[in-house]
């Protein structure tokens, strides 16, 4: 609980003078930066929570004249060991969906614009004149607080001025598990490359780590359940803007023989596990997307690439052996359960010949991919992760459930929605969530948490996909998308324990029930995101009050 | 002994018909392709060797008409032990000294010529009409055999007719030792790199050494005494046109520690000792031309490189761990009281720094290289190679030699002559060897043995340097050049012999002495090689019978 008090309120919040707004708003809207926020109160706002889970709220603040260096701050009075965050919006340059995938080689061909996204707790910024600055509340209830009604404010304090926004949280006399409860599967890759360059710290040092630290910290609460580790250089051939290296190191000596090195491998997963996210270790890959692989050549001192397509002597010659000592390391460090050899979005055959090669050498490594349907390949993979809207037979999902292994879906830059670019409303971000409960998947993928461009705090666009595509989190913090997932994350482990709760009491879910089924394709196709999400909260709050 | 008898001959050497040439020429000829060769004989060629020396000779062929495929042999009656070998010499397209070093981007600026040069003991060999063929014979006499007098033939056979030339071999009473036992310093570089290139083998494979042999056992019977290593990339910044890889790895691990790779420095130095060559293992470089250093980064499973300054600090963390790890396997391969960090015309000022954490490294590690002469770095410099014809205090010398320090001088593409190009005269092949005897020196250096350019068989010009500076072996065998070296390292053996055996009688050396000392810079500057060379030998014949 933060105790400092800050400057006695001056002036009435909403019109700090005649040409100042500051109130609450909504968490569904990114207040447009040149127009003054609408639909914003004073009022007290009034938020609900569990024991152990993290609310959002959102203010917006608009001045005509330059407002100076403005400190924000918030507090709730009496709430042991809850942790209050006020964070700047900030924008970010975006574009537009246009055709989805591909190349973008001429930003001018696509509408630009800044949206507000970026989160930054940055105690104090400059607020300039004309201009919207939003502020995004987040407060973590402690598992251990008990139930009640607490008050609190969101203050912003200036050289002439000082004004705050109260709010007040009901705490329901119901418990959170913690993320690595929940069984809902989140999977965003994670790439440590684009960290180290944009800090400019040196990979896999101390000073990377703590460089991760934040976004990492922020991956565990939203639940994910995946470590990303590359196993060869490039798996996707480059695309990002920092390619994937080898997390492990291959040696060819002079007399044939192989030797292999695991430090980086190792720290990272390590590190990764005592962040809280200790489920799989996915590794990418055995069927990169050019089909070149790397070693350390003791011949000449060199990096060399082998090319090989699978099936081919010269690919088992290369991955056989790796595979081998690959699965001997992972037992000594007690992770071969965890560990999934995976890939995305590669042909049938190849997988086919892969998985081959994967098995011979233990048949103990999972598999894991995001590809089609393909119904031979499908038994082999122990989670599965559709394209959205692609269609698999209900009897299949059931019996993979049954056997224990994952069917989840993934959108990425097919999709004008539901998705996650810094122009999709925010809502859509929870709205992928309530898609996997109501198409009956056992979770949701993206295949970018922070794949950052040249300068990710001003300018989401890169030179593919839509902008946005490839991060979720910035230098400076969190983000609307990532915030508004971790809501739904939450959202969705609630409804799995009043299922159970209420599983001899069915018509008390009917209305929640009835409105996650609207997540359906047919659903998000017809109706906003914020309609769709905005129901099923409604009947949480309503039920969690019970 | 060669005991197989070929057909009778049928017709003179000399003429074969009217249009054909046969006939015992010398060695200190280039016979030029298009003319007929002058001064050839059919008289019986007299022959002297030591017991345990090669003598060679040079006869040549010439006809108006195609002769179709000719087979050569040659053969010594009765024998023991010797090994005869007759072999065909090629032309190889050469240029001219121009301005000696520097690149040479217009071939067409240099004047172009073949040359006769190098040697093919392949026995069959389609000769053409109008054209000369040289043909070179070599005789190796066996350490136990009998002095006497020897009668031998060197034969041709076509379809149509076979020739033979007669020669006779004075075998006298002395002894020569093996190379390995001669005193006189030869330093010829090896490139192991493009016998791996142009051999199509993989670098250090059994097939690479085995194609490397040839090569490496002719250097050994020249009395090399230097094993060439790299311990960096590209120690001189690929100046050749196969770089030196390193042949030790090192992999800087993500806590900072280092490790090393000896396998391929280890399996060459171990193959060359195998071979005779168990003097010193130089290794390149502290100091190379360019200063970036290599390493495989555990980081990113990529070769990465620093760039440092020898007397900075990085420059100290880089080489300070490897060198102490080095001599420590050094030590455990009974290797360190051989081993020299080598480096060549590097400034004086990065001398200086650079042998300072060498021998922080270790003390016992020993320094060669070829340089200037300064006065304070001279003293740490265990084998020190001077330029032609610099200056040096005799009493520098006379020091070093008794403090067991070589001092040797080498010639490149600076010197117009004496030098080893393909256009050089052959006599300044044997030449520098008595220019070190001349001058004091205990040896000779040449910077490539073997650094083939692309096509060498054919072609011995290059992008920089007279043509022929890269190398003194062909793929198909020996050259003229080297085998005069052979000749001279002979020689300078018989001369050191001689010199203790007359050493209370020196008025039986003076008319050798003075031949030898006319080998000084001004005798060489004013006569030819093959008048030179050629009054030293008669004086050893002369001397070698009594």
């Amino acid at each position: 609980m933060r105790t400092t008090v800050l400057l006695v309120c001056l002036c009435a919040s909403l019109a700090l003078n005649a040409q100042t707004l500051f109130g609450w708003g909504d968490t569904d809207t990114r207040y447009p930066l040149d127009t003054p926020p609408t639909g914003l109160t004073t009022r007290t706002l009034r938020l609900t929570a569990w024991r152990g889970e993290t609310v959002s709220a959102q203010a917006a603040l608009h001045s005509a004249d330059a407002l100076g260096a403005l400190r924000i701050e918030a507090e709730v009075e009496k709430m042991d060991g809850a942790h209050v965050e006020a964070a700047w919006v900030g924008y970010v340059m975006t574009d537009e969906f246009g055709q989805g995938c591909g190349y973008r080689p001429d930003p001018s061909a696509y509408d630009s614009s800044l949206v507000a996204d970026a989160l930054d707790p940055t105690p104090v910024k400059h607020v300039g004149g004309n201009a919207t600055q939003p502020i995004w509340l987040r407060i973590d209830v402690a598992a251990h607080t008990r139930a009640g009604r607490y008050r609190g404010a969101l203050r912003i304090e200036g050289n002439a001025f000082a004004a705050a926004l109260p709010f007040e949280i009901e705490v329901v006399n119901r418990t959170l598990p913690p993320p690595t409860a929940w069984p809902m599967h989140l999977d965003l890759w994670q790439n440590p490359y684009a960290v180290a360059r944009l800090c400019g710290v040196p990979l896999w040092s101390d000073a990377h780590f703590n460089a991760m630290r934040p976004a990492m910290e922020r991956l565990a609460a939203a639940g994910q359940k995946v470590i990303t580790t590359s196993i060869m250089d490039r798996p996707w051939a480059g695309q990002t803007y920092d390619p994937f290296a080898s997390m492990v190191t291959r040696t060819r000596h002079i007399d044939g023989s192989w030797s292999y090195g695991y430090a980086v491998f190792d720290r990272w997963v390590a590190w990764m596990d005592s962040l809280g996210i200790r489920g799989q270790i996915n590794c990418y890959t055995v069927v990169p997307w050019a089909l070149t692989f790397d070693y350390f050549d003791e011949r000449t001192a060199r990096v060399a690439h082998v090319t090989a397509e699978p099936g081919s002597a010269a690919y088992r010659d290369y991955w056989l052996p790796f595979l081998r000592d690959f699965a001997r390391h992972l037992r000594q460090r007690g992770w071969m359960e965890r560990t999934h050899i995976a890939l995305d979005e590669r042909a049938h055959n190849q997988m086919r010949e892969a998985f081959a090669v994967v098995k011979e050498a233990d048949p103990a490594f999972k598999i894991s991919g995001a590809a089609h349907y393909y119904a031979d390949i499908e038994p082999m993979m122990d989670d599965l992760c559709l394209a959205y809207g692609e269609h698999v037979p209900d009897s299949v999902l059931a019996r993979r459930r049954a056997q224990g292994r994952l069917t989840t879906f993934y959108t990425c830059c097919t999709e004008a929605r539901p998705n996650l670019f810094t122009f999709s409303p925010p809502a859509e971000s929870a709205l992928v969530v309530w898609h996997a409960l109501a198409a009956n998947y056992d979770g949701y993928l993206r295949w970018a948490y922070i794949s950052w461009p040249p300068n990710p705090q001003h300018d989401s666009r890169f030179t593919a996909w839509p902008a946005g595509d490839t991060y979720l989190f910035y230098p400076s913090g969190s983000s609307i998308r990532l915030e508004r997932l971790i809501e739904a994350m939450q959202d969705a482990e609630k409804v799995r324990l009043l299922r159970t709760e209420f599983a001899h009491k069915p018509q008390r879910l009917r209305a929640l029930e009835a409105a996650i089924a609207q997540c359906d394709v047919a659903g998000i196709a017809a109706q906003s995101a914020a309609a769709l999400v905005g129901r099923i909260r409604s009947e949480l709050h309503r039920l969690s009050r019970r």
